[in-house]
């Protein structure tokens, strides 16, 4: 079928170049138009306006916007509708806030326009891989899409059959799923990315470990306010970081998707000295953390792991200040440098 | 090559199945004489104590422990030895401490025997799936015992190759690793696990939200002490967790083994209510916490992980009541059914 | 000076019963017409509807709101807004989100009404103690109820001075401060109440620790899941754990009011067995959470506070559930009871 | 009565000059002559050896150590307990693990001489007003120092008495507490730092968050990686932190001695820009943490806080590292200078 796209970045384009692989039609536009060009030239139908966009694509309208989450996203959706007419469709895949889908569907249900917000998991490796989708919407508008997401998803094959399984392949198991009403695709990639940081830190915090056991071969201080290290013979290990990455992908319980691209990265870069430590947060993390607090249910790794990403980013300084006037008041302890 | 075991519970058993299945001989033992019998019946040769066990084996002998960490390896071990002659050789593949690796080997070593240190993960899949070693001791010994671990891992083809590694493919691509000298094996199998129990939690704590998405349709009462739901509109999905888990399975970034096994068990039994939710835990998340406190990195997933189980065994009782003391102290609040 | 109040709970009514002791005139409502008229019998004035309310208060009004947070907070402000004219004030002195502050000051404001935000600390015991007022609102206004706020707080002699501040006294050191904006006060006192959990919940976790510090007399069964104490000759105390909070009332680095409270209630029951655990938690503990998360800071220990309390009343249930799946999964354990 | 005090640091000496004032005779040692001379002018009997210091004892004898802890501390021990004869007494009052006291104890009880650890609280104010005394060991020993002890402590007046509490006035209302064997003095005081690192963390973490209660004013830039700030106008406030401090000494849930030396720091420094937030720990929060890990009760507020001190001085660096390099493999994502 045909699918209009909005924001030819690399995720947009890609999705663009997969769902032309499998025959469909794309019609596609980008405020670059070098962006455009590059995908007219390898069969995509190009535009360059909202205005032309939307007169290219044929009724009822399927328009896919894969911009940088926030503002932009609201002018684009709301550019599109103004050019819209009744019974089209505007599908959000980017990293929107489950919430402005709510009341975003809202208004457009007042205009007769139908709203589908579509969780994109995949990244760089999706063309290939094919993108783990997480949809939000009408059961008739989001079936109407189908065959477009049953393109972009990665496919049965992707995953041997749960062995609980039985009967007739299930969309899931295709690879994308009507998670519920608008937001809800939204919501369960939120909570995806939010599982994400967890798991990401539960690799860090173990590597770290890893490549600190040898520290009983450093002397350590010690002094009034630092104890010394009662043990230091049992962290006499120097241990190759990048061969316990690649080891563990191969039968133990561990092993994932992240384990393999970071098995990848310490290949190349053992000491991954390339990388500063400052560790950026996206939304869905903050917003798995907030959707926690809110409902009341416990997320304690998960918080624990976006906090330690503010912290790399030393947004715990002024803190941490408060800590040494708290020890230099009660203790008479200057601060010291680092360990 | 011949290999002896000491300990035919699930994992010990299928270690010898799985050298058997690939050309070594096997001498084996347990307290529990049928044991023995059955393998005897698929080709093992039995042993009715730990003297015949070690008199069945050709010089220099290698003994796999393979029994309950703790107080039963050190006994198992210290009765070996007493019948073993010098450069035989003592493999422990169970859960051991990594300490008791060091402290054990140096004793050991006295005597002309070789320790090895093997932290084995695969559980109940090894059979078919083989097993992710992690191996601790001497150079030459582990060297000599290669071919045993080349048949009990898993193999180069149980992953795609990382495409950043060129060359011969090293024993970690095979599954196996020789870590450092003796305790490190056991110390990385240890971090394993504890990164095992922060990426349980990542998976437990987002499932749990997911769960929890439709709290906006539950009354929740509002009075001075509890707050009520602000925005009760945002919190009306039904989520089908076990669809999610499926569908996480292909394209996403969280696919893992560990969501693997999730999805097979939501698949089957959608609730969990076969399950209370009392959580155990064994050794090596506590010594992974322990270490990440000793080297002193930071670990708030790896522990965080570890506490949320202890609370789930209501470990924190005391502590909660103090709470509620303090709030009835100051506050005159008195505790109310939960929330 | 005059002031109304609307609420005669706990709270209100001794704030009204200091403001009386003082020489104030208090005007009081409440739906409760017990309430209202105990304290007439103590000297206010009292109303038997929110007009008649209103209609007694002298201009500019003053009118103290006392009521449990949320929705009837708005009503009654909506309620005395209708019954009042420009340049009266309505105070909020609940435990309001400082969200709604904001929103409602902007409202009112342009009916000419003036709102000011007061966060009250000091629970059941302000009556005598004072009460700790942290207030938003526009300077003016907030000057003109300085008289009042001087009476309700607790004025310079309940704390030694700071050494380091010298000069006049300010008002914070008699107990109440002008925090900023509307919204302020509130903004405040939510922090507050998050730092309360974090440093109630460092006392519940100590107390727990050394409660259990005679677990190593315990046999605690060791098996394949669950490792022994290693040294159970170093966990022999019983604590007298009353005592223990007594003797660190004097001279320790822990002394509080916290603390002053919880050897109270230790040493009254020991063991606290009137109390079950589960602890409840109200809005500000959550709004602290949610305000670090959007500020990017990190505040790993007041949200565990708060996510401990969540899990007291088994709100990780699922979750829990979830990792006992997992485990029987990959390695077939069964679930124990617990510990 | 008659004390030796061995180590006259800040802490010893202010011992030495407190048990003076009460008029008990102080027989003092110190590596440094000069440490030892300051208190002979103050009517001390110095010593200018150990065996010195020993020969001029009264026996039974009763020596206090305060040094650093750790292997100063096991030598100074060692070397006392060769001078000495049976019957003697030594207390080490330092912050000695308490594992070392129980083994120490057991050591010197074959000697025949008495070992008293005493977990000793108060900082650079213990002088004026006292130190609070945790005291393990045998009951006639400890009843044997009981002048000693009393003179140090804070005594009754320190606090007002717990309302709960009737009768005899106990030793822990005076501030000192025999806990129980040897190692429990040490092992009170562990928790009480514990509990410290815990309170000062929820101070810290809520003055940090109320530092950035202006970031609406500041700009955040959105682009597929950071998501804005949803709600710039609820984040517009800029606090007067120490003020804030000081208002909450005051009728506050919150109130204690902890915020008062942060008031004190705050009033002469509101930026602490002083301090480079690089928090030490010394041992007792690390082997609270250890102890909880080994008892099985979750303190996820005392480790967190134990954590962010690691965290402050960059002891998360190469698994911030592994995180930075795991975007860059799913996302493409580069890392960006801090926030």
């Amino acid at each position: 079928m045909q699918l209009g796209m909005v924001g030819l970045g690399r995720m947009g384009a890609n999705l663009v170049r997969r769902l032309m692989r499998d025959g469909h039609e794309a019609v596609v536009y980008d405020v670059n138009p070098d962006a455009v060009n590059e995908l007219v030239k390898e069969g995509a139908i190009g535009a360059d306006s909202i205005a032309d966009f939307v007169s290219k694509l044929s009724t009822p309208r399927a328009a896919w916007i894969m911009v940088p989450a926030g503002s932009i996203t609201h002018d684009t959706v709301e550019e599109l509708a103004s050019h819209m007419t009744k019974d089209d469709i505007i599908i959000d895949g980017g990293n929107s806030y489950y919430r402005d889908d709510i009341d975003r569907a809202h208004r457009l249900f007042e205009l007769g326009i139908h709203y589908v917000d579509v969780g994109t998991s995949g990244g760089v490796w999706g063309l290939e891989r094919g993108y783990c989708l997480m949809i939000g919407g009408e059961v008739e508008t989001v079936n109407h899409l189908n065959p477009i997401f049953e393109t972009i998803a990665p496919g049965y094959d992707a995953a041997p059959r749960s062995a609980t399984r039985v009967g007739e392949i299930s969309a899931a198991e295709k690879g994308y799923l009507h998670c519920g009403p608008n937001g809800a695709g939204h919501f369960v990639k939120m909570v995806h990315n939010g599982i994400e940081y967890g798991a990401m830190a539960a690799y860090a915090e173990g590597f770290n470990i890893l490549k600190n056991a040898n520290i009983g071969k450093h002397q350590r201080d010690a002094d009034a306010e630092t104890a010394p290290l009662d043990h230091p013979e049992y962290y006499q290990f120097d241990i190759n970081i990048a061969d316990v990455a690649e080891v563990w992908r191969r039968g133990s319980v561990i092993a994932s998707w992240l384990l393999d691209l970071t098995a990848l990265a310490l290949a190349e870069s053992p000491d991954l000295s390339e990388f500063s430590g400052k560790v950026s947060d996206s939304g869905e993390g903050r917003w798995t953390a907030l959707a926690a607090v809110e409902e009341g249910v416990p997320a304690p790794v998960l918080t624990s792991a976006l906090y330690s990403r503010f912290a790399s980013r030393d947004l715990d300084r002024f803190g941490n200040q408060i800590l040494s006037a708290m020890r230099k008041g009660f203790g008479g302890h200057n601060e010291k440098s680092a360990q």
